[in-house]
Order: C-alpha cells, then structure tokens, then sequence
C-alpha cells in the first residue's frame, strides 16, 4: 500500500525550516517497515487548477501491508519525528492508498 | 518526478462508475513516457484526522522528467480518457512532486 502525506508550513517562505523538516523526513528511513521512501518537493508542472502545489515537503512511502502501515504510526522512530518537527508544519494531508492488482 | 492524482466521483456510492474510471485508467499504460503507474483505492488504514479518504480511485505515475509529464498531459491517450471518463468526477486533485536525491 501507498502512504502519501503532504506537509505545509508555518513559515512557507523558510528553505531553513523546509531543509530541517527534509532531515526529519531522512530519519524515518531507519524504519524497517517501510519498503520504500521517497521525499519530494513540488514539481515545476504547469499551474493547472486542479494542481495542488502549496505543500512544501512530501513523503511517499510503500508498506508490504496495512499492518506494517499501522505498525509505523506508532514506532518510536516516527513519534519522535512527530515531537522534534510537528511545530514546523501548519497542516498535513495523508492519502492512504491500496494498490489495484 | 511523480504525479499523483486523486479522483472524488459524481456518484459516491455507485460501484459501477468507479470500475469505469479504473477501466479508463488503465488505457493510459499504452502511453510509453509514463515509467510506472499505480491505480489505487482508499485503503482502510485509521481515519485519523489529517487522512484524507473521500477520493474514489487514485493514479500515482512516474515520470523521468518534467517535459514527459507536459508531454503526457496532451498524449492523445490521456485527452481521450478525458473526454470518456470526466463525466464521472466531480473533483480531481493532483500533486506533482519532484522527488529528492
């Protein structure tokens, strides 16, 4: 299954506090649950309307099962990315996806 | 680059046009700039506040570049599936991401 989540921040125009969000985003990676991480910012695409590009940081994440994805929320390595980061960002949106054969 | 659209549906509940907008999906394999593309559903992770699950169906694609991404959004392929299946949606959502090295 697909975990994506998107981050905005409190301060938008700070590279320092999307750079430091960006490093907390790295420490997931000693997760070993998560099958693959892929941190992103927005593309450079057309500013079409149904376009989303507000968001500063994203992470997409692949997970074997539901399960495994349960299991991550509550792991120390991601709660303490939530304690040392959350007073970085104003809003998250998560996409839980299960993938079609 | 990654582009990952979420698709909310006219008719919620009908099962029907969900299957027929995963139908119209997958034509877009026969597109060859797009290096991966995943359709989904929502998965039935805990709805927690920042999860976003209202979308029907999602399609998570992979690009190995901006101009194959412009190039894709006026493939002939992908103008047709618009024109057969947005009558099915009520809303679409897209981010389009650039991943980090």
């Amino acid at each position: 299954m697909l975990h994506h989540a998107f981050f905005w921040l409190n301060n938008p125009a700070s590279r320092e506090d999307r750079d430091a969000l960006i490093r907390g985003l790295e420490t997931l990676r000693a997760i070993p649950l998560i099958r693959t991480l892929t941190i992103g910012v927005p593309a450079l695409t057309e500013q079409r309307d149904v376009v989303e590009s507000g968001f500063a940081v994203s992470e997409l994440m692949v997970f074997d099962s539901l399960a495994d994805q349960n299991a991550y929320q509550s792991h120390p390595l991601h709660q303490r990315f939530v304690e040392e980061c959350s007073h970085l960002w104003s809003k998250v949106v998560v996409y839980d996806v299960e993938a079609l054969p």
